[in-house]
C-alpha cells in the first residue's frame, strides 16, 4: 500500500530555484504574506496533516464507500472527524478574503494544498474542494448579502458548496439544461427538475450545503443562451446566518461508481427547492465558465496526484521484491535473484511514473503563478490584467487538465503493472489508484472535450494561432541559448527546439486544412492535444534540467544526488517519452477521410 | 449495457474467405467432421448460448461476486445452472479425444468458441477455461491410469481443474517455488504449501475440482530444475471413479480484485495433501511449458473480448445519445444536438476499437490454424511436426499475448470515454469492462515478461532473428504483387511492405547492440513488443482488406456494405494506428543510458 509522503525536496525545487516563487510573490498585491517563512511553515503543516490524518483514510475509505439512507448520505469512517480537523486548522480559506474570514494568501498554495491533499486521499479532497467553484461564483457575482450570507462559512469550511450542471439527457451540451425557476412573489425562486452526478452533493461533513444551479426561467430563450445561475442551500439560512428550515432538495440516490468511492456523488432532486438568482438572468453559463479553467487546472491535478502517488506505491515495492536475475547479470549475490528495480523494463515503468509526475508538476506550477495573477486582477479591479492572465491560462488549462490526466492513468495502471498480478488486488493499494484515476479524463470536459478547446476554440478561433506562436517561442527562447551545450542539456534544448518548429508548423498546416474542411478539427485534436502535452512537458523538463545543470555546476555536495536524479529524468523524458509526439504529428496530419468516411450504419454487421 | 450479440459475419469472414478454413480442417487428422456444415452449427449454437446465457450474467456476476464461507465458494446468481447448460451440451470436450468422450475436432474450434464465452462473460469462462490447462497436462504427460481417471470427467466438464504455480514469494520466478511434496509408501505425495491467485481452485460448479501442482521433492536441486508436477484433487477419486474422501487442499481465502469478480481467486492451502506424481520428477516446469503458448493465446482471446465487448457496448450509445453540433454542420436537422457518432474524435474511439478487435482476431486466428497443426503432431507422434509448429507458434504467443492484451485494455477505456461521465457508473457496465480487461496485463505473464521472451529468448536467443526474417517475408510476399495498386489497398502494401523492411533492420539492430550490453534486450524490449504488435496486425489487416478488394470486385450486391466497411477500418488502422510503431522505434533504438544510469537511491527523495 502507498505510504504517502509530501515531495516536498522537488516541490521547493519548483518554488524556489526554478519558478522563484519568492520573487513572484512579492509581486502580488497579496502576495506580502506569503513570505518563505509562512510558505514553509504551510507546506509542513499541511503535509503532516495529508500524509498523518488523510493518507491512512484512502484505502478504508475506498472499501467503505458512502452509503444514503433517507436522504442522508454517511461518509466512510473517520472522514467527519478529518474534515473537522481540516476546518480547524483554517486550510479551507487559505487564498480566499480576509473579509470573509479567509487568509487571503496567494491562489497558488491553494493548489499545492490541493495537490498534497489530492495525492494523499482525492475522494476526501473532492469534498472540500467543490466549495471552491462555489465560493468562487458567490464572490465574483454575489450581491452583497449574498457574499455577507453564504461567503464566511464557506470560507471557514463549516458549509460545503456543490457545482449542479449535469442533467441525465446533457453533461456537455448544457443549451439542453431542463430545470426550471419560477419567480416567487419575494423575489426568491422555486427550483424543479434532477441533476446528476453531483459531487458532494449530499454528505455528513457539514452542517449546510450551498448549491450552485444551473436553470431556466419559464420566459428563457433556448439553447445556451437561457440559462440562470441560482443558489439553492440545503438548508434556508435565517436572518442571523443560522442554519434554517430544510429545503426541497434531496439526494435521489448515490451512483455507483469505478472508483473515487468515498466521494458521495449523488442525483439531486429538486422538487420546488427555494434558490436566489445569482448572476444575470440567462448569462448563468457564462458565468459559471469564467472559473472553468481553474476547475480544470484542479482537475489536472489528479493527474499529477496519481502519477505521484502510484509512482510511491510502486518504487518501494521494486526495491523489495525479488524475481529473476537481471540481464546484465547477478546485482544482489545473497539471493537467488535480483531486486525488480534492476530489471530494465521496471526501470522504464518507474522512469516514466516520475518523469511524468515531476513534469507535471512544473506545468501546473506555471499555471498556479499564472493564476495568481488573474485573481490580482479580480482583486485590483484590473480588467485588462484579469482578461489577459485568464487568456494566457486559458491555453494551459486544455493541455494540463487533457494530457496530463491521460498520462496519470497511464501512470496509475504502469503502477499496477510493476506489482504483476497483485496489483489486481485490492489490499495494496494500486488498483485503487487506477480505478480513482480513470475519472480525471471523464469530469470537467472529456479528454476530447479538452482537445476541441485547445484546437479549435483557443487556437483556431480565438488566437489564429497566436497561442501556440506564442508558447512555442518561450520554448525557444528557453533552448536557445543551450543549443551548443555539449552534455544531456544541450541534446535536450535541440530536441526541444526542433519540436518548437515543428509545432508552429503543424499549427499553419491544420488551420489552412480547416478552412477547406472543418472536420479536420475534430478528427485531429486528440493528437493535436497529446502532442501539445508531450511538447510542453519537454518545455518544463529542460527549465528543470538546466537549472539543475546550473546548481550542479556551483558545486558543494549539497544535492548533488537530487540534482543528478533531475537531469537524468529529464534525460529519461526526452529519450523515452516525447517521441510519442512523432506518432500524433503523423496521425494528425493523415486525411480526415479515414474517419469519416464509414456510413454511421455500416459501423457494425451482428 | 453492451447487449452481446457474436460477431458471426465477421467470424465467417475469416474462417471462410480470409483463411480457408475448410481447407485447414481437410488437412488435419481430426478435420474431416469439421465440415462447413458442422462449424456452422458450432457457431450458431454457441453463440445462442453465450448471448442467451452467459451474456446476461456479466453484469449480475461483477456486482454480486464470489463469497467463502467455511472454505466453501458460492459463484454468483446463475452460474451454476449456465455451467450445467453448458456440460449438457457438450462444449467443455469439443476439441477432446473422443476416447475420453470429447468430440476431437480441431483446437480452433475451441478457440473460436472461448472468444465467443469470453466476450460474453469473461469470470465465467475462466471456470472450463482453467481445466484445459489441466486436461492438457494429464493428457500429455500422465499414466495411462491416470487420464482414465481423470480425463472422462474433465472432458466432460463434471469436474473442472486448476494450475497452481504461483506462491507469496514468486509468480513469474517460479525456480523460488517451496511447495513441499513428502513420498509415501504407498507412492502417492504429501503436499503441503500455499499457493495465490489459482482461479477456480474453489467453487461450486462441479463436483471435483483437479489441481496441478508445482512442489518440490525433499532431495530436489534448487531452483527450477528441482521442481515437480502434481495432481491433487480435491476429493480423492474412488477405484471405481466416483467421488471418495475430501483432501487436504482447501481454499484459505479468496482474493478481492479489481475486476473479473465473478471467477474465485483463492489462495490454497496444501496441508499434506495427498497427490499423484504427474511427468518425470524434477521436470515439472518443462511440462508445464508444454502448453504455455496455447493458455497464453487463450488469455490473448481476452485482449479481443474486451475490445469487442467495449465496442458493442459503446457503438449504440454513440448512435443514440446526442451532444452538440458535428463540426461540419448541422446532421440531425430535427434535434437540437447530433448524435455523438457524428463527432469525428468520438468516431476515432470507436473506430480503434474496432480496428483492433478485428485485427487481433485475424492475428488469434492464425495462431488457432498453427495450434491445429501442433495438436496434429502430437496426435500422429509427429514429433518434428510437433516442434515446427510449436515454435511458430511460440513467436505469435508473446505478440499476440502483450499486444492485444494491452489494446484491449486501450480500447475498454475508450468504450467509457465514449460515454463520457456515464462510462464511470456500474450500472452502464463499460467500466466492468475496463476493470475485468485489467487483468489480461498481468496474468499468464505480464507484458513485460511476453516482451522479454520475444526479444530475448525467442528473438534473440533461439532464433538469432530468424522468427523475425521469417515473418517479416510473409508480410513482404503478401504486399508485394500490391505495391502499385493506386487504391488506398496499394498504400497499405506499401506501408506493410516498409514495414517488413524496417522490423529486419532493427532486429538487426538490437541485435548488434545487445551483443555489447546486455540491457539492451530489456530496456527495449517491450518497445519491440509494441511494434511488433502493430507491424503484424498491420499485415492481417491488409489480408483482409485484399480479399475485402476481390471480393468487390467480382461485384454482386451480397455483402458489398460489409467489405466496403472492412477496407474502411483497414485503412483507418493504417493512417491512425500503425504510426505509433514510429515512436516505438525511436524509443527502443534510443541508448539504454537514460533507464539504467540512475542509482537506485536516487529515485526518490521524499
Amino acid at each position: 500500500m502507498p505510504q504517502y509522503k509530501a515531495p516536498l525536496r522537488d516541490m521547493r525545487f519548483l518554488l524556489n530555484e526554478v519558478f522563484d516563487f519568492e520573487g513572484h510573490f512579492k509581486s502580488l498585491p497579496n502576495g506580502e504574506e506569503a513570505s518563505p517563512d509562512m510558505v514553509d511553515a504551510i507546506l509542513e503543516g499541511c503535509a503532516t496533516f495529508c500524509e498523518e490524518v488523510l493518507a491512512p483514510l484512502n484505502l478504508p475509505g475506498d472499501l467503505e464507500g458512502c452509503t444514503l439512507k433517507d436522504g442522508e448520505v454517511t461518509t466512510p469512517k473517520g472522514f467527519k472527524e478529518a474534515y473537522a480537523e481540516y476546518v480547524a486548522g483554517g486550510w479551507q480559506g487559505l487564498s480566499h478574503p480576509k473579509e470573509y474570514g479567509g487568509q487571503e494568501l496567494p491562489m497558488s498554495l491553494n493548489l499545492l494544498k490541493a495537490e498534497m491533499m489530492g495525492t494523499a486521499n482525492w475522494s476526501f479532497t473532492m469534498y472540500p474542494g467543490l466549495s471552491l467553484g462555489c465560493m468562487n461564483t458567490v464572490f465574483q457575482f454575489g450581491s452583497t448579502e449574498q457574499k455577507a450570507t453564504y461567503m464566511p462559512p464557506l470560507v471557514s469550511g463549516e458549509w460545503t458548496g456543490t457545482m449542479c450542471l449535469t442533467e441525465p439527457q446533457c453533461g456537455t451540451d448544457l443549451g439542453q439544461v431542463k430545470t426550471k425557476a419560477e419567480p416567487q412573489p419575494d423575489g426568491s425562486f422555486k427550483l424543479t427538475g434532477t441533476k446528476i452526478f453531483i459531487s458532494s452533493g449530499e454528505h455528513d461533513l457539514a452542517e449546510n450545503i450551498i448549491h450552485i444551479v444551473l436553470a431556466r426561467l419559464p420566459d428563457a430563450p433556448k439553447g445556451t443562451r437561457g440559462i440562470s445561475l441560482f443558489i439553492v442551500p440545503k438548508f434556508l439560512v435565517n436572518k442571523d446566518g443560522s442554519v434554517g428550515e430544510r429545503n426541497a432538495v434531496r439526494a435521489g440516490a448515490l451512483e455507483h461508481k469505478m472508483g473515487i468511492r468515498a466521494s458521495a456523488t449523488c442525483v439531486m432532486n429538486f422538487d420546488g427547492a427555494t434558490g436566489y438568482m445569482i448572476a444575470e438572468p440567462n448569462k448563468g453559463l457564462e458565468a459559471m465558465f469564467t472559473f472553468m479553467n481553474t476547475a480544470r487546472i484542479g482537475t489536472a491535478v489528479q493527474g499529477l496526484a496519481h502519477a505521484e502517488l502510484s509512482y510511491q506505491g510502486s518504487l518501494p515495492y521494486a526495491k523489495e521484491r525479488r524475481s529473476m536475475r537481471a540481464l546484465s547479470g547477478k546485482k544482489d549475490a545473497d539471493h537467488p535473484n535480483d531486486a525488480l528495480i534492476w530489471h530494465a523494463d521496471v526501470r522504464r515503468m518507474l522512469l516514466t511514473q516520475r518523469a511524468v509526475a515531476e513534469g507535471a508538476r512544473a506545468m501546473i506550477y506555471e499555471a498556479a503563478k499564472l493564476a495568481d495573477h488573474m485573481v490580482a486582477g479580480v482583486a485590483t479591479g484590473d480588467q485588462a490584467k484579469y482578461e489577459a492572465y485568464d487568456d494566457k491560462l486559458g491555453f494551459y488549462t486544455p493541455i494540463l487538465k487533457g494530457f496530463i490526466t491521460e498520462m496519470g492513468l497511464e501512470c496509475a495502471n504502469l503502477g499496477m503493472q510493476v506489482f504483476g498480478g497483485h496489483g489486481y488486488i485490492k489490499e495494496h493499494g494500486m488498483e485503487q489508484i487506477a480505478r480513482d484515476a480513470r475519472i480525471a479524463t471523464l469530469y470537467e470536459g472529456t479528454t476530447g472535450i479538452q482537445a476541441l478547446d485547445l484546437l479549435g476554440r483557443k487556437t483556431l478561433l480565438q488566437s489564429r494561432g497566436k497561442c501556440i506562436f506564442n508558447f512555442t517561442n518561450e520554448m525557444i527562447a528557453l533552448a536557445k541559448p543551450h543549443l551548443l551545450d555539449g552534455d544531456a542539456v544541450g541534446a535536450m534544448a535541440r530536441a526541444s527546439f526542433k519540436r518548437a518548429l515543428e509545432w508552429k508548423w503543424i499549427t499553419v498546416k491544420i488551420m489552412l486544412r480547416a478552412n477547406k474542411d472543418r472536420d479536420v478539427v475534430s478528427a485531429a485534436c486528440y493528437d493535436f492535444l497529446m502532442y501539445a502535452g508531450f511538447a510542453m512537458m519537454g518545455h518544463f523538463w529542460l527549465k528543470q534540467a538546466i537549472v539543475a545543470k546550473q546548481k550542479l555546476a556551483q558545486g558543494g555536495k549539497e544535492s548533488k544526488e537530487f540534482y543528478t536524479a533531475k537531469l537524468q529524468t529529464a534525460e529519461f523524458f526526452f529519450e523515452r517519452l516525447a517521441p510519442r509526439a512523432n506518432a500524433h504529428k503523423k496521425t494528425m496530419l493523415s486525411s480526415t477521410r479515414s474517419i469519416m468516411q464509414m456510413d454511421n450504419e455500416h459501423f457494425s454487421f451482428v
